[in-house]
């Protein structure tokens, strides 16, 4: 049985991936996080110019390593837009940057859109991709969880209308606001991501590649006891770690990538081996290989200097580790390059289209 | 004075050309003229499938030495979308194949749009340029020249909504009927297109890139006299030919490329060459690098050989002609990448786009 998909999805999803169908995109959408890091650099408040520069520097320096490249419409795209190589996708972020409590419990967290922008505008812009970051636990109450699936649903409806690729990312959190670092966190982990994966794979959502978190914690996984990472103690043993990205992969209608949450190169490249060996198609990561560069900020040469150097080593580190990715036409999803069609073809596409 | 372009157009200019900056653009958007030539080699009237077949074979074998490929929605996208690889741009034909001749003078022609196609389809297939072709003769009646005017202004405004680069192409024709190589045209020739790209280089035409017709015959030039294609006697010579060159590049406000009318190869190259060193960003030509494939068709082995052989080493001479070609960004309308910036820019952006 053929798949079929619209010719403006199927023409953007190729330019996001490889010629060999496997993801390796970089991100450098990050909004508060980065905001506190340069502040933390320079002991003073951020500056929308200083957030700016540096996505500039990183996009500027990194973007050739990668695939495609997401970054953000407030201080990314107006600055970095000439620094993306022409063979090099564009995604946009969609979101405002972190989460809102208000009308979700204790804990709990909502997404919400950047304001006055929209799918028309990203579409406009020339981007080859939508993402959308929820924060979504599936033990939250059902006013939260409501309310990350009917955005996710409404940007999806979006997407599908201009036919744009959606890429939906969701990052769990604790409920009790306690660390997500945790032994206990830890061992939730794997059924957290796995259940989630099995809700935004739903049709309804219209999601085309999920960007999810490694489905357990390596910092306490018994084979890494002599990394630096180590915690001091273990959830599970490296096999049940590959049996949840299986489980995951297994579950997931959809090809996934895997994000870096910021965690260190290290665990990172080991996160992308293993699930690169069981399901997935690559990686959507940003401060894994980066993150380094910024305490050195606002010294130019040092933070060009670290990107060329240290940070180019991460990415290709990170690109050596995708060698086993299945490509994301080869998901089951899809079932291979040849039992794709366009899902209106013939000779009045143009009609219809 | 820097140079202002929005984000959307770009982007997507960037796609179109190499890194360099040059265009090595391949048109396989024929569609009267394919009909007629796959009639000719099977000696009956040319179906639909055998049309979007033929087109087929062109662009899987050849897109990869193109920098974008320029194809029609008609018997193009839906069946050659697959075959065009992830770093080579796309443009899209918006004008009906041919021309109208009702409600213009004797001999006078008109464009018309593809019916039930528009730039909103266009812009949502994941294009990234509309092409337009318009028969123009800047002496026809005031009927036919503003009929064609009126069009390529619709079409701008339409592209300039959503940010979609237009490349305009126009094509003079001759106004008794008579045939366009004689020696009497190409004495007209120079300044019908010079006459021309005035015109359509206007700011209310919204035009980005021109594809104009080379602005001399060397069929008609006297040092080709030992030249196949030389037609025995003489209009110019090459220096006046260069000179018509210079004159078109002083007059046009836009990057421009050359087309090839389906002229031989050899003439082509020469074509290019000697625009290329004259101001031109390059060419988009279909015709004179893979048109003595058509006549193989239905043997499909033997097309694809043809395509494979002589038809890209006839890509690689064209690509090899445009090396001393002007970068559309150091064309005098941008005055070289350090002095484009985006039209708006600045923390509004995401909101004032």
């Amino acid at each position: 049985m053929p798949v079929t998909i619209s010719g403006g999805k199927l023409r953007r999803i190729t330019r996001l991936a490889g010629e060999n169908g496997r993801f390796r995109m970089m991100a450098a959408d990050q909004r508060g996080s980065m905001q506190k890091a340069i502040a933390s650099a320079t002991g003073k408040e951020a500056t929308y110019e200083q957030v700016a520069e540096m996505k500039t520097l990183i996009t500027r320096t990194l973007s050739s390593n990668s695939t495609a490249v997401l970054t953000d419409p407030i201080f990314g795209y107006p600055y970095s837009i000439m620094d993306i190589p022409r063979d090099v996708g564009l995604l946009l972020a969609f979101e405002e940057s972190g989460y809102v409590d208000d009308g979700v419990g204790e804990n709990e967290r909502a997404s919400v859109q950047i304001v006055n922008w929209d799918i028309e505008k990203a579409i406009r812009s020339g981007i080859d991709a939508i993402k959308l970051l929820i924060y979504y636990h599936p033990d939250a109450s059902l006013n939260a969880c409501n309310h990350q699936q009917n955005f996710t649903k409404y940007v999806g409806e979006q997407c599908e209308k201009f036919d744009l690729p959606f890429l939906l990312e969701f990052v769990c959190y604790s409920l009790d606001g306690e660390s997500t670092n945790s032994l206990e966190f830890a061992k939730q982990k794997p059924d957290l991501v796995i259940r989630s994966v099995e809700e935004f794979t739903k049709p309804e959502y219209k999601v085309d590649i999920l960007k999810v978190e490694f489905p357990a914690n390596l910092k306490f996984t018994e084979e890494y006891k002599d990394w630096d990472f180590y915690a001091g103690e273990s959830a599970y043993t490296l096999s049940e770690v590959e049996e949840f990205c299986q489980d995951l992969d297994a579950k997931s209608t959809l090809p996934w990538v895997i994000l870096s949450a910021g965690v260190d190169i290290e665990e990172f490249i080991e996160n992308v081996k293993i699930s690169s060996a069981n399901g997935a198609s690559g990686f959507l990561c940003g401060r894994a290989i980066w993150k380094d560069a910024v305490p050195l900020y606002p010294d130019k040469d040092a933070v060009t200097k670290f990107l060329l150097g240290e940070a180019t080593v991460n990415f290709e580190n990170s690109n050596a580790a995708v060698s086993n990715a299945t490509p994301w036409f080869n998901h089951k999803r899809f079932g291979g390059l040849k039992n794709i069609e366009l899902d209106k073809k013939g000779e009045n596409w143009y009609e219809i289209y």
